[in-house]
């Protein structure tokens, strides 16, 4: 019994501890292949070797959220195998694309604790790096979550809360090597709307919905090797619904948010998230955005949207929280991020 | 909202526009294991790089159905998003293998427009045409589907249909380059019949049953960028169900019937198709074949045999129209198509 | 219908006869992606090249249980179309990892035979071995099986019943070439546990449990082109419900067992293996093991444990058979393997 993981309590972690994640992770094409089965994922750039050439790129990348997915699944064993819920994050970036072959691991710093008030639990920030095989960080976030204490009676820590932009600047972003959109092709690409088309304020109805079922979700949280428990065992609740990945459900927004931003290609900054409600299977996810920022880029032809992505189940779009100021019961996802478009 | 995709209707159409499909798709190694673990998928030549070798190619192609369904997932934006129904198929060739690694991309030219007398939608036929990134034709097949019009006081346009083969010539048909049965090893192609053991007007039970699953048909669908939402979305019918993509069936019944016709390796032409009757989840798909000619090829060791594949929920094998001439509720789909099998 | 494979009858097998099995298998990182989202596979020389190679192989091969699948997936058509039970294993050895690329085949040799005292079925033994491309055998193993008689008043055969081992030797077991676990990274296999942590007698509860899916298992048992027809057609039960093919509860165990035996990396001997009840969908599948011997070898850093790995629903822990003798309700499976760890 001692042998296996029973996760990490708030008095385990110190501020300044880094932890190497374990389970390395080579990709290849399988995990592209499986994305766009598990997603209607469309966008051209992680759909075509030949689009993503005529970009700059040396071949299509992994999508940004699976390669998120990836490096994130790596922490849970570590960071919120004990976690009463996953409260936040900030100050994500993409810094390398990944490719089929690429090698990921994950390492993250401890940057913040607090306690609760309760003495029962507490909140853990870390810093989370994916790096490739070749030691290049691939992306790197910040998120915070509330973790059990093993012992109520342990001594609180000394409480540090990290300071955290509340949105990256645009001039945080970094653009892949070699991006290029003068010679865009908005036809394969499947919409003609371009940076200058969107404004500040504007809302998008993503239109379409996906009913999600227990198969899917399971099979895609395996395959970034989240192991966390809720999402596989239907014992644990008496209704025998798994609760999803909250990745899961980002991916499908995202991917559902190609009908009308199909040209918001890559995902370069993740401002701020928040996983407003539970999903289920049996849910189905539908998705809205609206445009908070624009930004120009020193990349050719390429402009920077901020948005935010609001999934939901049901409920009328562009509603988000109700009076008392608190996410309203069908929102599922409420994330801001930087995205690369054509100007 | 006005930049999402409504979608076309029948007055947006005219005979002879060209349209250039979006998205184009890289395919790989992860597609051909998807859909091994799709469908019961066990023709040889699509399961073994060295058996392709022994018969001529340069390896194991992506299963031609598959070819077919990234082909015609492109168009579906453009074509049948706002479909009544999808009416028929004609004139279909596949006229180079797909191998892991090509990008493919589709192309579809409107050759037909008939409005229907109630004057509230109208049939458009087109001619599809997947590419590969060499610029060369990989498959084209006529596909027509009858389309809602945006307003029913539209004027009606000149009606015109194509003129089309009720089934391909033998002469039509395309054999892959290098393409030789001579020395086709039917041990480890899993049946000894070759193309003199099959008579026209043979009938093959297929025998085994596969009962779908939302989740399989909804990876399925998305895995060819097919976004048609009644597939994907269970509040738009009162019971929950999702009308299964025809696509499934068809790859259902196709590798249902390596029972059978499992030396019928590559399907080289499709004459014609009916969705007969919606399949949903739960339905237990059985598959019958039927032999409608024979014809020989100039490759060597190659003839090619004209099959009806006829896919159905329960009711009895070889029963296909009541008494009223129209499909009889079980069955799901009547395909007509030309393979390639061993001489 | 002549033209469909009935199977095989008990009185069609002959001790000596070799059977070579249909449809060969080129494995890609497709297989492999599908693996890790079936499954929650978590062993790092499995999910890593980079690891895999700090090891001494060229790269991460395909999981040995993958490829044991793959090679037993073929013989099923020939060997178990019409088995009433899969009796056993014995005598599995994995003699040369798999890599993406590889093609497998497989043949079996018919080693005993034994008719039942009721005249109507009989038990028969075969040994299988799965071939790559260059002809090196990648594994073999014994099963046996109980088969119906095609004709009851059929004579029955000669009784042969092979002489087996109860279990392999360490000395038996092969080690892949170049293997090397001197240098090996606790941190990032996930666990610190070492050969020298483990002792005879000791039992790891894997505390994880998956609740399984229709859609998944029969995704999984169609990615090893296992087309017994249990496995998929819910019309041969009343309960709608399909057996599930043992080999998925041998991989889900397998993968759950990473919890507390992260490092028993390699598979590399199969002593035997009993499926002690039926798994249907809905079942959560736990796992507990228990450390049944333990060697050295010849290779640097290399031992072996020989583990029993017990795969239940429900149930306690560490319980395996009522006081009648016969496995309790709730033991789904009984397996008994070599697997190598560093010292």
């Amino acid at each position: 019994m001692a042998k296996t993981n029973p996760g990490r309590f708030f008095e385990d972690y110190s501020v300044g501890d880094v932890i190497r994640h374990a389970v390395p992770r080579t990709v290849s094409g399988g995990e592209r292949a499986l994305y766009h089965a598990l997603y209607p994922a469309r966008h051209a750039l992680y759909s075509s070797d030949e689009f993503a050439r005529g970009c700059g790129l040396p071949s299509s990348p992994l999508d940004d959220l699976a390669a998120f997915h990836v490096v994130f699944g790596k922490t849970v064993p570590d960071v919120s195998l004990n976690a009463l819920a996953n409260l936040g994050y900030a100050e994500g970036r993409w810094l390398t694309p990944v490719y089929p072959g690429d090698t990921l691991r994950s390492t993250s710093e401890v940057i913040g604790l607090k306690q609760n008030s309760n003495g029962k639990s507490g909140v853990v920030w870390v810093r989370t790096k994916g790096e490739n095989q070749r030691g290049e960080t691939v992306m790197e976030y910040v998120r915070w979550v509330m973790v059990r204490k093993r012992d109520p009676e342990a001594a609180a820590p000394e409480t540090r809360m990290p300071d955290l932009k509340p949105a990256l600047d645009a001039g945080d972003l970094v653009i892949p090597e070699g991006l290029d959109f003068t010679d865009y092709d908005f036809t394969l690409a499947g919409e003609p709307h371009r940076w200058g088309d969107y404004e500040v304020g504007e809302v998008i109805d993503h239109v379409d919905g996906v009913t999600v079922e227990e198969a899917e979700h399971m099979m895609a949280t395996r395959l970034w090797q989240n192991t966390a428990k809720v999402h596989f065992d239907a014992t644990l609740r008496e209704d025998g619904n798994r609760l999803i990945y909250g990745g899961h459900v980002i991916s499908m927004a995202r991917t559902l948010s190609f009908n009308g931003l199909a040209n918001a290609q890559m995902i370069v900054g993740l401002n701020a998230g928040a996983h407003a409600n539970p999903c289920y299977s049996g849910d189905t996810i539908k998705a809205w955005s609206a445009v908070l920022d624009k930004a120009e880029t020193p990349a050719p032809g390429v402009g920077a949207l901020r948005l935010r992505l609001v999934a939901t189940k049901g409920g009328e779009p562009f509603t988000l929280r109700g009076e008392d100021g608190k996410y309203l019961p069908h929102v599922l996802l409420d994330l801001d991020y930087w995205a690369l478009i054509p100007l």
